[in-house]
């Protein structure tokens, strides 16, 4: 033997190999920090020692009631300590987590538990209506249901309905004190089952599994530099990328989540205040939302508070404005299949200089590979080699890691098509400038194609986000005789401000090339996503049905 | 399929699975930092751009010489860029990197080429006295040389000799500069050999594994807190457990490295002073010269300076005196075994109100475990329980965790024997607190039995400690007729002072029980391993000729 070159003398055992899994960070902060706050909901507060308890009593009572190794237990629930406790309870019990969208149609919810082959459904009631709907059109009546019922959201229930055999609590207390929960035998088992978000067709069931969502801690605590313990405002949703992987971040830090039911300007610097908030993490509309908050609402601070921001490439505008009212934000960038954020716009020391414009420039790109991501590439879809670091050249992100997706379940064709040639393919269009640093110009699907030009949807936004009425814009193609596709706009406008359409044409005309100025707009309210995502097929089908 | 519930459905591929290996953080930082600097070594400074650069010509130069996956590349050098470069070369070329002491004699780095079968051997010429008797001594002449040549430490050299084919710069030069080096395709695949210091008997060869390295810098990175860019000084020897994996670590981070030939008080400071060192490690033995330093050799700095110290447990007067100096002092625990550090002192902020005293004595505890330590108890010898946390009773230390060697080489019954039962042991042994932090109380075979009781020579150390001419202390036991064995001390006193053995003994009489005093005191200069470690066997042979 020379130094065990085939690996085949020293193999692993139980003392030299554990599987990776975020569940042994809930057990280390228990073991080191009982007294450590871990969560505060309202007036509900827990240690880390209680929090490490009751996912244990749900792990027991999960296994109790029948849930064996790879079973599905779904969720459909605010950010309350009840969705934290089942990103361990959950897999503690050997089975896997779906938190599912909590504004998803019943239709759809209906199509998940049944995809998913969903055990267990933990249903906060709040959302009981769509779920009795989903249950019915499911024809899934031998779901075994529980109820979380929230005291502190009484006030909104309207229509809700306790579905289930017991209550949460209930359910908790029916556990086993002896219970013992386990590792992983393979760090490769499922974790989470997480749907996307569907923008076309049916979702897509991504699944996670434990080696990946360890290494997604790791590589944020590096990326996003999280020392200490954070006091963490979980302003995602943790039903999207299981809430970015923080919920399992901050048991790493034993840190502190910070839960609120409804995320407006108003909550988050009342938390800020409150609970002296270091993180959180949000879609570019919830820095809108900061930036335009009424002085009423806001309230000053003066320690750091660090914003990851993520789910749509935030206009330059909002970052600086955010930036101005002393956040430090970083934006990343990724998907559901890469467990969220995947790059990040790493901050260089020799950016400290620049005017609060160039900065916020700069961190408009979506930036470079986090340290847990083993390859970021942007490829030319006709040469399938990686397009120049020229700032023009557009292409294909491509990702390579250990936080990319197991595959989507029960999807085969998909799954192939997603890792053709060893390299999961994001379906988002971007360049890479000459440092490196990536920029997304558009989804693949989202190009604007007008007389053979491309057009980025994403710069003509960006475009009218310059344009001082301007909340919230959304270009979409609209068909053409003559050019094949044109740009059309779709405006929401700030509070009492009002704007022509012609004043917008000429404002983008300034600013843009002719070809790639709308050709016409509609004001209005526009759909998002849960996310904040507009919802850009929902206005293509209405261009459609207008045209 | 019910998510993937055997794992077999949804495969790794190369999308989604990549091995964990620390090379991958050298090519993100060459790849997101390239003109940051790397190192600095006296007038010699590099990007990691450069570093990257060399790492990877000392990859194609070695493949060029015929080395292969799993050969042996050793190196015998101080800290220097050369002894860096070879943290990632040696392993991009598929070879598993040696590091040698730089104080063995040359019987046993002949062992070691031997027992290593060693194919290439890059030596530092200010060690070629030793190395070419050994070479002889070993009837290795069939192993390819390569001499660094530093010119920075030229004044030093005596009896230096150039004994191989060729200059380490002119084997860079001979790498062909199309060379692509991979990753392992097996994260198990050994990376370093490191041997244990052989406090008795040969020293024993351990594998370290790309997986456990890379898992060892994650785990550092949460448990020290380190964010942003540090400024390492590298003060523990790179030969020692892979200098605690700080070479790999400082690269994820993109941080820079000094280094300096001769670690002294003065060039400790002057590194603080001129490089802005933030950051750096050491055993006891350098915090003592620190504290011990005169007003002549002191600066003063006004940034945060970390310091890791393990590799004995420091006494508290002296945790406590380096802290005043304005360091913050962190002790770990490991062995070779492990590694370097898998138990950390962490601190609590209910500990910030304390007296400088007692946060002393906490810190003079080892604690609790690392993030990437899976598992950490102490065991009754007897009953094979784990000791209650009471502060008294004693077990020996035993660790599981990804951090933890593959084996050691060619050696299966000591392999078999450190992981009996799934978890290794350290023979050390330690009591456990009630807040579960672990404290060192002795080595295994350095218990002292006197009359049927147990003595801790660590104890006793740390009483002489207390005494204000005691520079270094180092209890172990003596035959004795009447009790089996009984304590001696052998005593290094601190310059202009003097005491006598009378002096000595009632001080510890006062202190400590009186089967615990040391029943005889020698006054002499202590024998050391590079690491500070007092050579307590060879004080045991003085014993056995003295007695």
């Amino acid at each position: 033997m020379k130094t065990d070159k085939d690996n085949s003398e020293l193999m692993p055992n139980p003392a030299n190999h554990v599987p990776l899994s975020p569940l042994s960070f809930i057990e280390r902060a228990k073991d080191i920090y009982p007294e450590r706050t871990s969560l505060i909901y309202g007036s509900r507060k827990y240690t880390w020692a209680q929090t490490y308890k009751r996912c244990t009593q749900l792990a027991s009572a999960l296994s109790h009631h029948g849930i064996q190794k790879g079973d599905v237990v779904s969720i459909i629930a605010a950010n309350t300590p009840e969705l934290f406790e089942a990103h361990f309870g959950v897999p503690m019990s050997g089975a896997v987590l779906n938190t599912i969208n909590t504004r998803l149609d019943s239709d759809t919810i209906a199509y998940i538990l049944e995809h998913a082959e969903t055990k267990i459904l933990i249903t906060d009631t709040i959302f009981s209506p769509a779920v009795k709907e989903a249950l019915i059109l499911s024809n899934r009546q031998d779901i075994l249901l529980i109820d979380i019922v929230d005291t502190q959201a009484e006030g909104e229930a309207q229509g809700t309905v306790k579905l289930g055999m017991m209550d949460y609590e209930g359910f908790l207390e029916s556990s086993d004190p002896d219970y013992n929960w386990f590792l992983p035998n393979d760090e490769w088992q499922s974790l989470a089952l997480n749907y996307t978000s569907g923008t076309s067709g049916r979702p897509k069931g991504v699944l996670y599994h434990h080696r990946g969502s360890y290494l997604m801690t790791m590589g944020t605590v590096l990326g996003w530099e999280l020392s200490g313990h954070p006091v963490y405002l979980y302003t995602v949703p943790m039903f999207h990328c299981n809430g970015w992987g923080h919920a399992w971040t901050m048991a790493a830090l034993a840190g502190t989540v910070v839960f609120c039911r409804h995320i407006t300007a108003k909550a988050i610097f009342n938390s800020i205040a409150d609970h002296g908030i270091t993180h959180f993490g949000g879609a570019p509309v919830v820095l809108s939302m900061l930036v335009n908050a009424t002085d009423e609402e806001r309230q000053s601070f003066n320690h750091p508070v660090k914003v990851m921001t993520a789910g749509a490439p935030p206009p330059a505008s909002i970052l600086e404005g955010v930036q101005n009212l002393g956040f430090e934000v970083m934006q990343v960038y990724g998907l559901t299949e890469t467990y969220g954020h995947v790059v990040q716009c790493a901050w260089k020391q020799e950016w400290d200089h620049l005017s609060p414009g160039e900065q916020a420039s700069l961190k408009a790109r979506q930036g470079v590979r986090f340290p847990m991501t083993e390859g970021l590439r942007v490829v030319c879809l006709e040469t399938g080699k990686d397009v120049p670091q020229n700032g023009q050249a557009m292409g294909e992100i491509q990702i390579r890691g250990n936080t990319v997706m197991k595959g989507y379940l029960k999807n085969p064709d998909a799954t192939a098509e997603a890792f053709e040639g060893g390299w999961f393919h994001s379906s988002d269009l971007a360049v890479v400038h000459a440092d490196g640093y990536i920029e997304i110009k558009d989804r693949l699907k989202d190009i604007i194609i007008s007389g053979g030009e491309n057009i980025s949807s994403v710069e003509v936004e960006n475009t009218l986000y310059k344009h001082p009425a301007v909340a919230v814009a959304a270009v979409v193609a609209k068909q053409d005789d003559k050019w094949g596709e044109v740009p059309c706009a779709f405006l929401e406008l700030k509070p009492d401000t009002a704007c022509s359409e012609e004043e917008i044409i000429a404002f983008c005309r300034e600013h843009l090339a002719g070809f790639k100025t709308p050709k016409s707009i509609i004001f209005d309210i526009l759909p998002k996503t849960s996310t904040g995502k507009v919802q850009k097929f929902l206005l293509r089908e209405r261009i459609k049905s207008i045209s």
